[in-house]
Parts: structure tokens; sequence; C-alpha cells
């Protein structure tokens, strides 16, 4: 803590709007996929398909993170990797991100570049980089993000194709980010690779492009709970879905989760893909059931209880 | 009011997440530009010329808007309103907004869907559409926009390319908008075209095609000011720029402006470009100055100090 004392020297109302971007903007690289980068009416992209795949995220201090319970650079981090996880998710390749960036002007500077170095490092996996923002005055921090990316294969992975017949499985891990989550909630602080697993997710981030090569059908990241996210791809198939516990369980923490973590948890970012029954996954894709014919989706043979994330409910 | 009250009987939170997306997305028009639109993991959008514009602007309740002073679809057509210009600005022709939406779970449903209203409509001017979004619970009303767009021309229109001698010409109204605001602040309720301009700024979005096919060298909106915004001109093209007072008057309102107004009121998103000096201008656009070797914007002869908008700093 001493340390961050220390760096916070400044704070950006005192650097002013066009001084904290250009401290900004000057820790971030601009890569081969940004035409035009920060600093002129808007940015330039290359989107050499002819098309591209674009998704934003709306990130509110309290709500989606904790100043107390997450340092910047994790939060950027985070932050960055939900929304690369959504562009991977159709099968594409991230390219550039857009940030919006609102914070008190007490908000020190160091704070401000730790998110935005947090924010680069994470781009940095995929190649992708920061091709633009704004940032404004809020009263709470509030962190607007939106990717972009390429389309590597002939058409986007959606998540209506899945058939009967079809195998369903699950690439990363499941429930240890809520695991973690709940650590936090109740004010423990281990076992560490929890807490950490919520503070920093690790998207598998290779599974959009090897999803599009194994020919999948349909394919999500896990944002809102396995069973909540499975249940869009049911419908928008016109499908059932079943899956074995007993398959999901290695997917989650040995110690410290449950089922219902591997089942309803979100934040981890693993995707989960439905694949024609003849294509052979290698390790890396864990089958963890089949899509049948009816609707919903079962879990050892019986409906199970939604409890996925609704933004205003909880 | 007594009508916007029965309007409002369901809250956003009582709806739920899925429930307010479906209801949004319910009113928006998909249009050409855009391949796949709201529910999926991400939008995919067409980009014809292999290269994307993109821009992004965070919208906080208090701060870029007030709920007292603007109803709902004014809020959204004025947000739209300045990113679509944005795009314009680099030469392009807007293609999809990308909107993230976050407010109290009681704001009212009817609220919501004015708001939407508001930004469809924007877009429609355009031949733009929303292609996705993300809704979540916040303290307070949060807006933030991504505006994409597709290029033209050869090559977008930045604002580094003045040279000594060009023209420097305006496409639109300055001032008007920031007389309007300043009326409000006052508790004033007159002249209704100032307040209708703060409220509902309308961009000449045919400004941009027409500087690409007029040659243009350097193209920007206002929004931060004229002297403030040229002084980006000026500074990226290593160039001075003389602007006179007289020929700019007119473009400010003939009541409750003044030449101050014109020359640091950023929201009516008028255009401003600097073009060779033998192009003739159609009359949409109104010569103000002209580019000449040194730096820094003078007006009349003399430096103008600043006054435009720092969003930390104000």
């Amino acid at each position: 803590m001493s340390k961050e004392a220390v760096l916070i020297d400044d704070s950006i109302g005192d650097l002013g709007e066009f001084g904290l971007i250009a401290r900004l903007t000057g820790r971030l690289p601009v890569g081969e996929s940004i035409e035009l980068g920060p600093g002129d009416d808007a940015a330039v992209v290359r989107a050499p398909g002819g098309r591209v795949v674009a998704t934003t995220d709306l990130l509110v201090e309290g709500r989606h993170f904790r100043r107390d319970w997450s340092g910047p650079y994790e939060v950027g981090r985070k932050a960055a990797a939900q929304n690369l996880a959504d562009v991977v998710a159709m099968g594409a390749r991230p390219s550039a991100l857009l940030i919006g960036f609102g914070a008190p002007p007490e908000t020190g500077v160091a704070w401000a570049e730790a998110l935005f170095d947090g924010l680069r490092d994470e781009c940095a996996l995929v190649g992708a980089s920061v091709a633009g923002g704004d940032t404004v005055r809020a009263p709470l921090v509030v962190l607007a993000i939106t990717a972009l990316g390429d389309l590597i294969g002939e058409r986007p992975l959606t998540r209506d194709g899945a058939l009967p017949g079809d195998t369903v499985a699950v690439r990363g891990r499941l429930g240890w980010a809520a695991a973690g989550l709940e650590l936090l909630e109740k004010g423990l602080d281990g076992p560490v690779e929890l807490i950490e697993a919520h503070r920093h997710p690790e998207p598998p981030y290779a599974a959009g492009e090897e999803a599009v090569r194994l020919r999948a059908r349909a394919l999500m990241d896990v944002s809102d709970g396995l069973v909540q996210d499975l249940g869009h791809i049911a419908e928008a198939g016109g499908v059932g879905i079943e899956l074995e516990g007993s398959r999901l369980r290695p997917l989650g923490p040995a110690e410290g989760g449950s089922l219902h973590h591997v089942l309803t948890g979100g934040d981890d970012h693993a995707f989960v893909a439905t694949f024609p029954p003849e294509v052979v996954l290698p390790g890396s894709w864990r089958q963890v059931g089949r899509v049948v014919g009816g609707s919903g989706v079962m879990v050892d043979g019986l409906p199970y209880g939604l409890g996925g994330w609704d933004h205003f409910r909880r």
C-alpha cells in the first residue's frame, strides 16, 4: 500500500483531459491492425475480410469491480478479457479496443495508467491494440470497452447452429472466478488461486480459431454461467442440451468450489461449443454433454434452475 | 409531464436484463450495413472498404446531460449525433452504433424506450443502425456510444493535412447550443431556438462526403469549440490559422449569442475544413479564414484565449 501511496502523486484532474489522454496514449503501442490510432475524430482499423465483428461492455465501479478487491491493472486486464472473449466467441480474431474511461478528478494518474497498462497487456495476448477512446469526468469509475475483430472463417460462429447429436464441449475453466468472488464477499483471502481467478480471468483465446477449424456449429463464451449460456444455444437452435455432472466437475476448482459454481459461474470466460458428432476433439476441449431434440438444458437428466447473472435483478 | 407519468408504468428493474434487451432491440430496425445484429456474443457489421472507422464517447448524467433539461428522446438523438458526426468528420459514412446503457433499476421502461427511439431516429438520418450493446445496472444513467463507419474516399480525412494558403471554411452553425446551455443554466427558457439547439443539435452530415468531393485537406467536427478544434488542425499540420470575426459572426445566433459563443461553443457539431485555395466552395460552406505559416489560431490578428471544453478541468 505504501508503494501505491507514493506513486499516486498527481490526480487526473490536475492533468486535465488532454494531458491525461497524452499520458495514457503514450503508453499504448499501435499495432499493425490499426491504420490510424488515437488523436483524430475517430480511429481507422483494418478489416481485411470486408466486415467487422464488434461488441461493447459497460463496467461500473461497485457493480462489476471493486477498487478495494482488485487493483487497476487487474481491472484493465479483466475488462479487456471479457470483450476480447466475445470477439473470439464469434470465431474472429480481435483487432482493436476502444476505451471510454470515466473517473472522478481526484483519481490518481498512476491508477489510470495501471488500468491502461492492463488493457494493453491483455490486448497483446491476441495481437490487438487500443485504437482510441474517450475520457470524461464521472462521480465513479466507469469503463466502456468496445472490441473489434476480423472474421477468419467464411462466416461468424453464432449460437444458433446446434443440431441434435452434436457433442457439447468446453475449453477452459468453469466456476473458479465465481468461487473466488464468493470468498471475497465472505471476507476471506484464500485459496489464492480462486481469488486470482476472479481478479484475473485467463480466457483460452485460441479456442475461437480452433473451433472454426474443428467445424463447430455453435460457439459462445461462458459469461453468464454455463446453464444460462447453453440455454441461449438451445433456444436459438430449437434443441435441448443434456449435460453430465461427472464430466463437468473436473473443470471446476478441486477445493472451494461446487458443481453449482461450475454450472452458474461466468467470469472465467471459458468457451462452449457444439461440434458434429464425428469430429475428434483434441485434449484442450472436454466433452460435457450432447445436443438432443426438445428444449432447455438438463443436468444428469433433470432441469437445472437458472442461477446466472442478470444485471438488473441482482 | 402528466403524459410522461402515465407512460412510466414499469421500471427496467421489473423487466430484468433480458426482458429489457428484448424490449429495446424490438424497437430497432436492422439496416443493410448490419450482417448480424443484437443477440449474439458480438455483432457483425459490413466494412466493404476493408477498414472501419471507429469512435467512442461516454456520456454521464449530470455532466453531459440533465434529465430535467432534456427528455430521453433528445438525449438519445444528441448522443448518437455526436458520434455519427465524428465518423462523418473522417470523410466516412456511418454504418452502425453500439450502445452501452447503464441505469438505476427504478428507471422507467418508457424512459429507456424513448432514449433508444432517439438513437434509432438519429441513425436513420445517415442510414446507420444500432448493431448491439450492453445494459447494466448503475447508480446514474451512463451512455457509452461507439460509432462505426465506412470510408468512402481513398483515405481518411484527418486533421493534419492543412497547408499555408488553404481556405478555412465551416459548414453548420456555431455557438447556438452553447448559448442555449447558458440560458438553461440561468433558469431561462428562451429564445426557444437556442434551447432547442442545445437539446437537439443537427449536424450537417452531408458535409463529410462533400468535403471529400471538394478535396478538403483537413476536416474535423467542431466538438470542443472552433478555436480549440482549429488549434488541433494547426498543431497537427504545423501551420497557423487566421480567422475573421466578421465572417464568423453570421454563423452564430442573431440574438442571445456572442462571438465568444461562436468561437468556443462545441455542441452544434458543425464541420470545419481546409481546402486548397483554388477550390470553389458551394454556398453550404462559409469561408471564415485561411491557413498561414507559423502556429496557433488568431482572430482578427490577435490570439484568442482558449475557452473550449476540457472534461476534467470544468
